[in-house]
């Protein structure tokens, strides 16, 4: 599994050369000779003698960046200005912008706008609550709530380190879904003072999406604010991966002609996503699901079982296993890793029953090497896109919001999330259907409105 | 004082009518003698027989507007269909939208917006806070935070009710100064709750705006937010309102000739909006200042005086009086009304000083009929859009905060403030000033970026 240059890590280099007929393909040579992607070059100024030149090329991150500027800058007669690195560029000043969507030009906008016609508008609300969703933002907007401790898989970088990522969420809900998403990074890791002021700050919104608060506290902020709100609150690491698995999985199952309540499943990985997509696997019909973490298979009976996996022990392993993950992969059907790198090989894999899948989510290392594990298994998917079978949590969240928006629902079921993701599977058609397309891609038309449908089908009473 | 039918309180009413030649005329006639006035008329449909109408006129509310359709409908041949009000079809869905500032067109955008090339920027933030206000919306973004006690004049309507109010700010915002304002619309009136929620969502914001949260719980959440925040709080309540006042009364005294430290002021008032003026109009050098509330002028004899007057009767009232307003009117130089309606009448006016000036600023019925105050005074001022010299605070906080923004200050201060009032009064020039134009529209070009250059220097060390 080799890293490849990504635009994600692009660099803009202003480059300053002679100006010999040369010049230019010494630099892209000097780039790909580094291991650089040269993706865009422009010549903007040019003189008697020299000229200068802005390369922008995809590098495998910030100490690949460093050697390709070295090398650029040991060639004969170049001088290297500034180097600016797109990512960055790109997030300056932010993701979001909020908009007006009412024109004030003169007296008459703003006294409709704002005082004195906006007051109707507030005791019409004040008489009857439920219009708020009609006659305010709170019919489409929902908030994307964090604390910072769990943040991608950099861990606890708190609420300001968050920001970009939950600009990044609300994007993505407006571009997937039409959703007007706002970030809100809390100040506080303590379980009291996050459900507090969630409650206090949810008039204004339809919904909640809980994103990157660690375990185990996310269970118990989500469980309560379900309790006290009367909006939908959806944990996105929980529920928005339960919801993609479960697809990926329904399709894997129809390219290898086996049926969920057949197979045997190994899950390894007992935190957030794990419980969430152990929860729904079941609801969607599994019945031999084997659960293992650090210190192996889940079972009643093994020394020191956290409280948080009693209820595991209890719903899971039906056939009384123990020992390590290694020993549990033996004859399994299906292997889901939401949890750390490397942990099985693909000698593993091969001790699998004939038509494995294999869902090696753990990022960006998964738990097998991909190719490796394709030598032996049916069906391969991870959470990379620079793989085939990318089971990204973008194909779920932007549609179950959608859905419960449009439904106007107070609350999110265990039955919305298993619509979800039968509506996800639905999208791929027989005819699409192979080992390397179980999951559509995340641009894919029909994907939003598809899900957001089955939702507010299931949020209808 | 007469009220004009308002845009505000517009009505659009979908007619058929018989297709006479006299059928619009009679349409438009019925409106007239209603006391309506048509903004609009279109013929949206036409049969051999009969024709289609969508008429739009101002009324003077809704009362009004059903008299209208009343009268309408008793027309010979018209059926009237569904009347809708303009002000409510504005606000259908709410006034703002958050948008993307970035594209998204294709994985290699999602890899810039999202992961894995968010993690970098994550990573930067974590490293060095400070980044966030150049990396984040953080730069751009302040919150209007409400309890919905104090809505307009309407009382406490609650979080819900109060939302198309913070939205209409916002709205503000974005028009005069280009900031992104979200509102949060409290579900707590506790000031302790309201002070913990406000500290934990402050990462993403550069800056509060506290609004229509009643007095003298406003008081605290302002002093204990400001304590614990490293960004401004500014309640534009009070602050808004002293920057105004103190920029309009800077002008008025142009007109008449008179020195700010020499005239005697009456503040009808004591509230949230009285308390910041008093304090704005002493750090500016005013040096006569009585003040009145609904038991007459505060003096620290007064029997029952509310531990809230014990400061203000310390700074003010150096002659001594005692009595009711309208005894403490007489000889004064100017009166300035944040309170209630009608407490003086045209003939208290005439007992003060020659060159008086009278600002009336309870709304929509202010301290004194501004036309029979205008046959004594020599300047008039009110809140209201459909009178000369509107003190309106949209004249200021659009421009503080942009400021504010631009020097990414961490605090407000009273030098800060007086520096807006000063730079909002030099927008008139003295070409321009005269008794009907003491400060300047809304609409004015220049305000915001006047008031916001001084505030920026007057934060920057």
């Amino acid at each position: 599994m080799t890293s490849a240059p990504s635009v994600s890590s692009s660099i803009t280099a202003r480059l300053e050369v002679e100006a010999r007929p040369t010049a230019v393909s010494e630099l892209t040579t000097a780039i790909e000779r580094s291991g650089g992607i040269v993706t865009a070059l422009d010549v903007t100024a040019s003189g008697h003698e020299r000229i200068t030149v802005d390369v922008t090329c995809a590098t495998r991150g910030e100490a690949h960046a460093e050697d390709i500027t070295a090398a650029l800058r040991a060639l004969p007669g170049v001088v290297v200005g500034r180097v600016s690195d797109r990512t960055f560029l790109l997030h300056l000043g932010g993701k979001l912008s909020i908009e007006s969507k009412v024109p004030l030009r003169n007296r008459d906008d703003l006294s409709m706008v704002y005082t004195p016609g906006v007051a109707r508008v507030c005791e019409a609300i004040a008489a009857n609550p439920e219009d708020a969703r009609r006659l305010t933002i709170k019919r489409n907007t929902i908030a994307v709530v964090t604390d910072g401790t769990a943040v991608l898989g950099l861990g606890n970088l708190g609420p300001l380190a968050a920001l970009p990522v939950m600009e990044g969420k609300a994007v993505l809900f407006k571009r997937f879904a039409g959703i007007d998403a706002f970030p809100i990074a809390l100040d506080t890791t303590d379980v009291d003072q996050i459900v507090e002021t969630v409650c206090a700050i949810a008039p204004v919104f339809a919904g909640i999406n809980l994103e990157d608060i660690s375990a185990p506290r996310c269970f118990e902020v989500e469980r309560r604010l379900r309790e006290r709100l009367d909006i939908p609150v959806f944990h996105d690491d929980q529920h928005g991966t339960a919801i993609v698995v479960v697809a990926a999985l329904t399709n894997a199952l129809r390219v290898v002609d086996k049926a969920l309540p057949d197979v045997r499943i190994l899950l390894s990985g007992a935190g957030a996503a794990g419980t969430a997509v152990l929860k729904l696997l079941l609801a969607a019909g599994a019945r031999d699901v084997v659960v293992a973490d650090i210190d192996g298979v889940v079972h009643a009976a093994r020394p020191g079982l956290a409280p948080t996996l009693v209820w595991t022990a209890e719903h899971t392993n039906p056939r009384g296993l123990t020992g390590t993950l290694v020993d549990a992969l033996v004859g399994v059907d299906v292997f889901i890793g939401v949890s750390a790198p490397d942990v099985i090989t693909g000698d593993d894999v091969a001790t699998m029953a004939p038509g494995s899948i294999v869902f090696a989510l753990a990022n960006p290392r998964p738990e097998v090497d991909p190719d490796d594990a394709a030598l032996h298994a049916a069906v391969v998917g991870t959470g990379r896109s620079d793989f085939a079978n990318q089971i990204n949590n973008v194909l779920a969240f932007p549609g179950v919001f959608r859905g419960l928006l449009d439904a106007r629902s107070h609350r999110i079921t265990e039955s919305m999330l298993l619509a979800a993701a039968t509506a996800l599977a639905s999208v791929v058609t027989d005819d699409e259907l192979n080992a390397t397309y179980i999951v559509p891609s995340v641009f894919h038309p029909d994907v939003t409105n598809r899900v957001a449908a089955a939702v507010e089908r299931a949020a209808t009473p």
